[in-house]
């Protein structure tokens, strides 16, 4: 006889008058009267079972026993609640089960807290995790990872896409991030690396012919954390032989669209497509969050006449930029207020805020309220307000310096004020899903502190056709076929048509000063592959985590993760890491560098 | 416009007429007259493509060119082979394509071997790995890995359960087989573990109330290999609450039979349920081959008198025992064949093989010819004859030692013998798929050098209801709610239902010699979890490589695997493990034990 007929949150009035046997965990107890009320908690729901001593008898006893978190098996009786006792915020809440039987499967000592206290603490919660993820908040976030994974999978099986499974222990190699490692027992001195995503393997089972393949698999990365990083997180990776850049954008679209609707019941639209060039220059930043209705104004050429050195100079100088934020309505704002975005924009290495308000613009430069405007020209502030197209009580903002800090603290700014409290007051920030592609990245950045070209992608990734000779020529100027799909300000998934010919990997390694030798020592089996009629192939990569944190609205990635590590890399829940055996170390010919304190 | 129209394998008489765009490599080339015959593949199967001058034109000198494993795109028109030229053993054997246009979109060198090649090195294909995935052998491997995985997911989907993720770094446990370790960069000294199997996890998910979980995980042992081992290897793992043994077994094994079934239309039939007990009684296995005819005659109680000492001396001792294995026409075997097998006896521990050939069973003594009768007395001979049901010629052999030893030795012998040429010649071995449950494992086994019982499966397997006090007062006596599905002679997976009360818990831990301080220390946090009101839970996991494995008639686990690693651990295609910079080792706070070799 099994011992569950039905799940707790799925009975409804489709079981009146039948006998059905629950099994889950107490949520709460109510005496009334000479009865008792107990809510029953299962992963689909919360099921009321009334406790009558006329009906369980000797059982009644254990009614009154049980306590918050009990697990208990109840056999009854469905009835229809009477329409003053009916609960319309859940999916039972017509009905009750009359107790007959009741059967205590395990008690529970009194929990550390409360399952519906919404104010823990994330310390408590990560070491309490057994019952922090038997609150309903973690149950739904858990189980939306599991429908749009498998949702995922489904549609990828239908396109003809193949999981493969590739290895966890893999070869370290120290360029990008750093790898994790681990030490092997049967090489002295030598060591595998936990793979920090499949893309070499990936590109090979194209080789091989298999054509379609992906993978909802762990990648790891040993970087410091930061509030979205996990040391382990999850993509759905992809790859596809003979398919274009723009067919693989399509595909990959589609599963998402269809993902959210299916989920979320949302319809993202269709997705614009914006250059690398453009988002920098109109959003300062690479994924635009475009529900912030915030855009750059750029001033640089206006500010090379200026007096002003601040502006005058990053105008004038190779590599640098002038812009302005127009905030409608800023003007507003407090001067604590201003102080902060001016502390805040620090962080991302500006000097300094200018800015201006706009009391009235028909008056030029006498309705202007400003510490600057006094080192402006006439000309110089015609043309900011005429480009801003500032209105009665805007607040401008400016950003001058190298380009890359204007484009990374003023794109800050822009989020920092379109997400505040004023930003949604003042109708700055759209509240709606704001999917977009980000496309035609450069191949390469130029670092300056190694004075050297590196890839920002990787180094696999394909230049757009015809600009091949590019890499060699001027590779500040050769684009790639890279492409990232970007959601409300957040990189979701990116990718790239790859390099599938031997001598055009050969010249994006010599662009990024790899020698040939130096190339065959760490992906001397990629090339080797594209030797052999390896055929066109492009991919994508999507961060699991990241998609169901925005899908679920969770306050963290850790809310969407089962057992996850905290920012300082810990399990609180195993107390890992954690000292291990010296025999352990003996045997993987390792030692400790530095001496611990004794074990406790 | 897209590449591809259509898989090569898949073009067929649905087409004709059609104009399609093929992709794929060039598996053969073959001139005939003025035309050049292609049979273009990819993963789906071959198309015969035809090249004609007059319908090419210009690109005709492309085909001229064509080696083995081009990558090319072809469009062209289907048409219809004639019934002489029909390939009945190909999909597409009925049509032809025309070629009208050629492009050749990646050459490829010379491959080191041909891929049709059978008598390749298990070291020239791992180290030319992406060729060999290209070989049609692997590519039917890896497909059907990937439907019996998608299988198993719908399956388990449409029974509730829901894949949940657990981690990779977790918390090292020295107990069980030894760990992969991996350095911790931020908490110096201390090392995460990569999991062994995420039992623990998997169990705090039920505690959680998750109901059902599965995951087709990467689990890993560092321990040395043999044919059918893997340092990383993949398991199909479900743990469910609320069901007992027995549910949990039909539903696992409806979810073989299903898959059985619609992969190899293969109908496993019922299985067998098994006692550990009488299956290491009859076949000295708990994972009993039942394709193999044999079985053994127990003799214990006959030999006790005998003036034997090699058979009276186990037969008399404690937790000794002496068997028969009768083989059916073995008289027929050459003294070179039973010497044979008495050199591959001692592998197992066994110090000789006793043997009698029965010529004429009706003279009894005098009919028997050994190097061993002569030590018989008539009762004990006239027994023997009676219990194995001996026939003329007919051999028989003897094992008599240890139990652990003649069960070992003899069940390897049954094996071997059985699975022989001479055995499938003799109608011994029987060719199907022999599945069955083997169940009512002891909980514990007597660890004669630690003098202490261990766990037969793992410390967080429930005892068999009314054997719980057994764990104190009969250890060797108690059995557990353990279960292994068997195929063909091999585990495909095992089980058990769960302790789910603390106290129970904390019983097993006393019988194994944990105490509750060590036990605290090292699985705290189930116990602690126990606490909170654990529902009763158990599952099982499969090894997905082996299922595969066995599905495919594969010579190796390695052919089932994408990437695998040698018997030595390592990936010939990467070169991984390999030495890292010295800097990666300061960062993770250790050092190697040993000056190493300078780097080449």
């Amino acid at each position: 006889m099994a011992m569950r007929s039905h799940y707790c949150g799925l009975v409804t009035e489709a079981q009146l008058g039948q006998t059905v046997s629950l099994c889950g965990w107490v949520n709460r107890r109510r005496d009334h009267g000479k009865l008792i009320f107990v809510d029953l908690r299962d992963r689909e729901g919360i099921v009321q079972v009334v406790c009558d001593p006329d009906l369980l008898n000797d059982q009644f006893k254990r009614a009154e026993d049980l306590r918050n978190e009990f697990c208990i098996q109840v056999k009854g009786v469905v009835k229809a609640r009477t329409a003053e006792t009916v609960n319309e915020k859940i999916g039972s809440g017509k009905i009750e089960v009359f107790a007959q039987e009741l059967i205590v499967l395990n008690p529970s000592v009194t929990p550390p807290f409360l399952l519906d206290d919404d104010n823990l603490s994330e310390t408590t919660r990560l070491t309490h995790r057994v019952l922090d993820l038997r609150r309903p908040y973690m149950q739904k976030n858990l189980m939306l990872r599991y429908k749009v994974a498998m949702q995922v999978r489904n549609f990828l099986d239908a396109q003809g896409f193949v999981d493969i499974e590739t290895p966890m222990l893999g070869k370290s190699t120290p360029e990008g991030a750093r790898d994790y490692l681990v030490p092997s027992r049967v090489h002295d001195g030598q060591f595998f690396a936990l793979p920090q995503s499949p893309q070499l393997y990936k590109q090979m089972l194209m080789v091989a012919g298999y054509d379609r393949y992906y993978q909802i698999t762990k990648c790891f990365r040993d970087e410091d954390l930061r509030a979205d990083r996990q040391p382990e997180f999850t993509q759905i990776d992809c790859e596809t032989s003979f398919l274009g850049e723009e067919e693989i954008r399509a595909l990959f679209q589609r599963m998402v669209t269809e993902v959210f609707k299916t989920q979320l019941n949302v319809d993202l639209g269709e997705f614009p497509i914006m250059s690398y060039q453009e988002a920098a220059f109109r959003f300062g930043s690479d994924k635009p969050d475009l529900r912030v209705k915030l855009e750059f104004t750029e001033l640089t050429e206006v500010m090379k006449t200026v007096d002003f050195k601040v502006f005058s100079g990053p105008a004038n100088a190779e590599g640098g930029r002038v812009v302005a934020l127009r905030v409608p309505g800023g003007a507003e704002m407090s001067r604590g207020e201003i102080d902060g975005y001016t502390e805040f924009v620090k962080i991302y290495g500006a000097k300094g805020l200018a800015w201006i308000k706009v009391n009235e613009v028909t008056k030029g430069r006498d309705g202007l309220q400003s510490p600057i405007v006094k080192n402006l020209h006439d000309e110089a502030i015609a043309e900011i307000l005429k480009r801003t197209g500032a209105q009665d009580g805007d607040l401008l903002f400016f950003g001058a310096d190298k380009l890359k800090i204007v484009n990374d603290a003023i794109g800050a700014l822009r989020l920092k004020v379109g997400h505040s409290d004023f930003g949604k007051k003042s109708g700055l920030f759209e509240n709606r899903w704001a999917p977009l592609w980000v496309v035609d990245f450069p191949m390469f950045e130029f670092d300056e502190d190694e004075q050297r070209w590196n890839a920002v992608h990787h180094p696999f990734t394909a230049p757009k056709d015809g600009h091949e000779d590019l890499m060699d020529t001027d590779p500040g100027a050769c684009l790639a076929k890279a492409y990232d799909m970007v959601l409300n300000g957040w990189e979701l998934g990116g990718g790239s048509v790859r390099i599938h010919r031997a001598d055009v990997q050969q010249k994006a390694f010599d662009a990024l000063k790899i020698t040939p030798e130096a190339a065959q020592a760490k992906f001397g089996y990629l090339l080797d592959a594209l030797q052999y009629g390896a055929p066109p192939h492009g991919g994508l990569a999507f961060g699991l985590d990241r998609l169901i944190t925005l899908m679920t609205g969770a306050d963290s990635i850790r809310d969407v993760i089962a057992f996850p590590k905290t920012q300082r890399a810990q399990d609180l829940l195993t107390q890992a890491p954690s000292p291990v055996d010296e025999k352990q170390l003996r045997e993987l010919h390792i030692r400790l560098r530095n001496a611990q304190p004794a074990a406790q």
